[in-house]
């Protein structure tokens, strides 16, 4: 039999920008969080299942371009990032990406989805899943300091996940502050527009920080951080790029992702290669303790990890089943005869 | 201004692969392999130029899912491949592939394209391009040693590139034979279905081995080869696939693309480490060093290099402007301003 039009087989579902956010609202995006939460909170779970390589990056004057990689067992998945802190001048994103699902056993894509907008959202979820575990009990108010792209997301993640009531901003630029607040109007959040960081520390028992520069920065200085607070650190994620004073990372118990890679692009770069740290995933595992009292510094040096992105991609393939939230992309060949690609080629000539 | 389309910026040039099969027949298959040829002769003139890792590959049971990542410094990309022998058996490709090209500068990706059969394509180019200097001068018969999926385009390939006027062809399985002479008639070749290996070398100055099994094989002994031929072996390509009695390898003159990975996934695995071999880039530069008698045994341990993929899809870039073979897709987050994701989701919301 000759088809030219392609088989079930050559055919990946794509999710675009545009159905990415159709699928926010269609869920919800507090429900959505959550549920990404659960997904990378089950995977951390069997994290020793995970094939982990750090990610591969390609560095350049401008930024990065990064491939993270994943699989566990039968499932692979990657993402493609960059990191360009100078992109928002000409009016581009600093960070854009996307991301595949594939079958391990016949190394067929199974999902291609847009992954800025879902980054963000896992990335959210992600801190929001650690502060359940990390933050003093009982907190119900977060400092936001660094306005951009990831605040309005990490906000709504701690109110679904952590049940946080105030968020209280601050960034160096006050149309930032202005640009959050007014998003998070109307969401069941108490916002508080800070123009100081130390402004937005008081009284909060979560403390996160996320912004951009590509370089040594000191967003929090030693004297500004008391004690009890759970400090989520989100915008050191690089080589160079860090926001904490070392003397902070001194008196706190650090938590991360995956040491390897945190000690290449974390706040604890900054420290000794042999600094104690403790694993998430033992601690979500109870293999390892997470906070042991109120007054500890609790610190979550968080670069992002191939496994979030995995998680986020598996929660997107599970949720858009019966939906009409992506469309089917003509990316493997799929000749009748798997030995006669030449021949598909030929038969596509115009008559 | 709140807009709710995708903006320019937003959108990557997509090629399916129907489209790359009417790219072929628009541009005209021999024509291509040429354009390709010239393409990957030109990066391999600028070698040193580019950031080179070995693939990064996550290796199962069945096979093996790679990324194959590459930069010129102003132009980035990277292949997504997969190996999985036994997939011909449910109706499936071993080899399925897609690629993605970006601006280094700002991590912009501006193609993603099909790379099935566009790796076909690239393939045959590179083998022809390195026979164009190895094989022996007035070459115009090729053995061609296995009839799968790559067979009719190495066989147009060495037409288009190096002037074969014969291709003899030969597969342990007949009806791949008769698939391989089928697909070839009338395209200039004279095409000769052989009923063993021994018999399609007879006459022939170029060897193409290109099988599928994922183990070590001798697909060709050491009394079969005769004096001054060039060997293409294209079948090897992972750790524990190879094609060639060892034998034969200490009687030729070795050509690799990049020994790190040569050494892990070529011929030459079965070889000691630091067996000589020469960088096929350095000949193609004139600092090393081809084919220097008639009497020589050349073999080019081919395995496939992501500078091919990357010189292969900037082809396709420059030439698919002004046709309408490709698809922009709303792959990018692009909110007007750069900082306020989160406000591009909500005004997502259904009215």
């Amino acid at each position: 039999m000759t088809t030219l039009t392609p088989s079930e087989k050559a055919l990946v579902p794509f999710v675009s920008v545009d159905n990415m956010m159709k699928l926010v609202h269609h869920i919800g995006i507090e429900p959505m969080l959550r549920g990404l939460a659960d997904y990378i909170e089950a995977d951390f779970r069997r994290w020793e299942l995970f094939d982990k390589t750090p990610r591969i990056a390609s560095h350049s004057a401008e930024g990065v371009i990064e491939l993270m990689p994943t699989s566990d067992g039968e499932v692979y998945g990657f993402k493609y990032v960059n990191g360009h802190p100078k992109n928002t001048a000409d009016g581009l994103q600093t960070v854009t990406a996307f991301g595949l699902l594939a079958n391990v056993d016949n190394g067929y894509p199974v999902l291609l989805s847009e992954m800025t907008v879902l980054t963000a959202l896992r990335t959210a979820a992600t801190s929001a899943m650690v502060a359940k575990y990390l933050a003093p009990k009982g907190a119900d108010t977060m400092a936001m300091i660094g306005n951009g792209a990831q605040s309005e997301f990490q906000s709504m993640a701690m109110k679904a996940i952590c049940g946080i009531k105030t968020v209280r901003l601050y960034d160096t630029d006050p149309a930032a502050t202005a640009k959050a607040a007014r998003n998070l109007t109307g969401l069941g959040l108490n916002v508080v527009a800070c123009t100081s960081a130390e402004e937005s520390m008081e009284g909060a028992q979560i403390i996160t920080t996320c912004t951009a520069d590509k370089q040594y920065a000191t967003i929090l200085t030693d004297n500004m951080v008391g004690a009890g607070v759970h400090i989520n650190a989100i915008g050191g994620d690089c080589p160079g790029k860090t926001e904490l004073a070392p003397a902070i990372l001194h008196r706190a118990d650090i938590f991360v992702e995956y040491p390897e890679q945190t000690r290449i692009e974390g706040e604890i770069q900054q420290l000794d290669a042999d600094h104690p740290v403790t694993q998430m995933w033992e601690v979500i595992n109870g293999t390892a303790k997470g906070r042991t009292s109120s007054e500890q510094i609790t610190l979550f040096d968080s670069v992002g990890f191939a496994i979030e992105d995995f998680s986020a991609l598996r929660y997107v393939r599970d949720n858009i089943n019966g939906t009409d939230l992506f469309i089917d992309l003509d990316l493997l060949a799929d000749p009748d005869d798997p030995r006669d690609l030449f021949g598909m080629v030929q038969r596509a000539a115009p008559a």
